[in-house]
């Protein structure tokens, strides 16, 4: 019998091997040094294993933990401040976003608290950008999940421009960003086991020079990384790339040979379908995410023209002003749904493609499938159980098709998340966080959410969005 | 002071009444027998009522229990097994309706199931629609919840049809599910202390005679009550309606004069905005079902032009074996996003509005208003509570704007809600149902669901749908 770390037996495995969801009845998941040294039939790795700790999970199918492939975790104290408006930058996140990054403590607390939340809904990969990664990286290594960051990097001030006014670059502004990532990339790639990996995290194209995005990629290529960045997400984007370089964005980034596999591209939101397969045919991937374009802009982008070209497209929560929530569990349904929906048809999408969107094809995108995304000999030990003697998980069918995939992407809610584990380190396990304090965590998100409330008020009125016309109507 | 059965004493009441989400401060909420005897402010409803039992709702939201006002519980046991095909009825439903309808008593577990689900999720009233309705109203008085019922009444005999064939009338047939809903009012209706009123449920204008649907439009006026009928579903609907009488479904119930404030039109799915607009501005309500329609046809219904022309829109659930949940917070947001879809506008369908469906506006397009719906002096105490101190509803913002109704709607996943009570019965509290027993429930569930994976095989194999062909590529 091998001594190992760790074993995990129960009746339904989804390994995310091969075309499709990887079913394993009656199996067995063998973890020793963070790693899976075996998965396959119970009653053979029962017999060659002796693991210091057993996890019999009955009633509860395994799988791998959730990527997150986008996000912006520091801007969580503002969930709920900037939905059901248009011009969301203007009239939704406009009267708040000054008054939270004036307060460090404030963004940081955020990016806890958007952690928290998802780990409890199963997320275990965190692709974060922002501007307080060195303090998310600590965050990442203490509560012990897996971190994918990038610092968000722009030349263009951050200033009120008029409709129509060009940004204006400044170069010295940009390079400090890009120390910083620099910096975090030092300080932290390959940190924390080789849990937190650091990417180049340009804004977009419209927020800096060719010379300063060729020089990102250069440096993401030095460090054996890739580049994480907006492409094609609004009009605004569009518009400025017309007047300076007289094409669209993926046009004028396939031209300085930007749209390459070390490229992921966020949103797509404004690509056509031809955009979006041109893209994919380069080798660069996507992040689809679902709940905040369609929360920002009522839209639905071009995944599935991503897709039909060759691309792999991950699943990402954004940030919580304008998506206000981190659940992937969301993020596959409202995929499903929205995709249906575009192309009024229901056979798009289905539930064990946005499945994979959320596991195998988001660490691809990513560039991490050597590590994570599936349960397969070799690959660091992230999975969660979850628990099937819930009432959106009933009754379970085996034959002759089984439930459990569909009742995962159209009924579960999260709740029925029973234990995450990161590396072969049980996290989280039945409603109680093993490595944070959440408490604490959740008390000190309200704590310094109040004087931001207060802070904002005056511009919040002063801009008159919808959410402002509601309060003073009574509706909210 | 004046006794009185309970007190709710919290920082947060959204009472729905006005235009907006009634929303209250530092309040409290007295009932006695069953109803709401004062809701205002804590401070002074403490000193003059004294209570049987004291729920102190701190760091809770208090509102109306959610209605539900269209769904088919008997087919809860079919969860997970329909979805993501087209042709919904034939490649999802089919190779399972018939062997489900076989057993009484799988039907009725389904049943048990919905319900238990969706009283977890802070729905408190049901809007059920089918065949095993006596069974239905046993369980919702034993259960302690609301229910508004119907029976499913059809003369077309359930046989496979061709393209283009006529559904062919049994009149006899008819009159028999029209006796089984006669005498479900006669039995049921403005029992279990008026928690149980009875409908009548014309399955839609396809499936009936012009004599059989006018003899129920007159039964349903004789019992002072309401006609729940599928309007413009689909394209059969309209196929056999323009056959047998050279007119859409809509034009067609408008000239036999079914189109009036007496008709809770569901689904529409089909219909124009004009058509919708009609409907509405005849007087009848409408119940949308995102996330059934959204599955089964990758549609969103013109529900805000229906609005527009001043109709009131409830929200349904639909069946399990095409949206797989029965919860009302995954039907606000999915109402919420489609509808911005559906008009590429972040503005349609802010959370204030959909919340106003879910409650009051649901209760109106019912026939309820006068007992359920909000909270307010005289009326039912149905309401639920929802836990502000989970991530999903964290932090809480009260100034400039509060973003608690917009987490309620864009964020929670249903497990917030930690009481609901039924008037004035506390009946689930803090994760555990008080008058039924859920384990129970689910074990049953599971009981008679593998039977039925077994019988309904060989036809899953034959029809061949996607999902058949998903299981034979290993893909589910």
């Amino acid at each position: 019998m091998e001594k190992i770390d760790l074993l995990v037996v129960g009746p339904h495995f989804l390994t995310m091997q091969g075309e499709g969801v990887g079913y394993l009845p009656d199996s067995a998941l063998a973890v020793d040094r963070g790693r899976i040294v075996a998965i396959g039939p119970a009653a053979q790795l029962t017999g060659l294993f002796q693991a210091e700790r057993t996890i019999q999970a009955r009633n509860k199918v395994v799988l791998p933990g959730f990527i997150d492939a986008h996000m912006h975790t520091g801007m969580g104290l503002l969930r709920g401040l900037a939905q059901d408006t248009s011009f969301w930058m203007m009239y939704g996140l406009g009267p708040f976003a000054d008054v939270l990054n004036a307060n460090p403590d404030a963004v940081n607390a955020g990016s806890r608290l958007v952690i928290l939340e998802a780990l409890r809904n199963g997320t275990t990969t965190f692709g974060d950008l922002g501007h307080n990664m060195p303090v998310v990286c600590q965050f990442i290594e203490k509560a012990g999940v897996r971190g994918r960051v990038a610092v968000m990097i722009r030349e263009a001030l951050p200033r009120i421009y008029a409709p129509g006014e060009l940004y204006e670059f400044d170069p010295a502004f940009g390079q400090r960003l890009l120390n910083d990532n620099i910096e975090l990339a030092e300080k932290w790639h390959g940190q924390a086991n080789g849990r937190i990996t650091v990417m180049f995290g340009p804004q977009g194209a419209d927020f800096a020079s060719r010379e300063m995005l060729l020089k990102v990629r250069q440096l993401a290529l030095s460090y054996g990384t890739k580049i994480h960045m907006h492409v094609q997400q609004g009009d605004r984007e569009i518009a400025q790339l017309m007047q300076r370089y007289g094409k669209r964005p993926i046009a004028w980034l396939d031209e300085i040979g930007y749209l390459d596999k070390n490229l992921l591209a966020v949103h797509l939101t404004e690509a056509t379908e031809e955009e979006a397969a041109l893209v994919a045919r380069r080798g660069a991937s996507m992040v689809l995410c679902s709940g905040s374009i369609g929360i920002i802009d009522g839209l639905v982008p071009p995944a599935r023209a991503f897709q039909q070209a060759g691309g792999m497209v991950g699943l990402g929560s954004d940030q919580a002003p304008g998506n206000n929530c981190h659940n992937i569990f969301n993020e596959m349904k409202l995929t499903a749904l929205f995709n249906k929906i575009r192309y009024a048809d229901p056979e798009v999408m289905p539930a064990w493609k946005v499945l994979r969107m959320a596991t195998i094809e988001g660490a691809r995108a990513l560039g991490l499938e050597n590590e994570i995304g599936s349960l397969e000999e070799g690959k660091r030990a992230d999975f969660i159980l979850v628990d099937l003697l819930r009432p959106t998980m009933q009754p379970v069918f085996t034959e002759p098709m089984r439930n459990i995939v569909p009742n995962l992407v159209y009924s579960a809610r999260g709740d029925e998340v029973s234990l995450v584990a990161v590396d072969g380190r049980v996290i989280y396990e039945e409603g109680r966080f093993l490595t944070i304090d959440e408490p604490e965590i959740m008390a000190e998100a309200q704590r310094l959410a109040n004087p931001i409330g207060q802070a904002a008020a005056g511009r919040f009125w002063e801009v008159n969005g919808s959410n402002a016309m509601f309060m003073w109507e009574g509706k909210l």
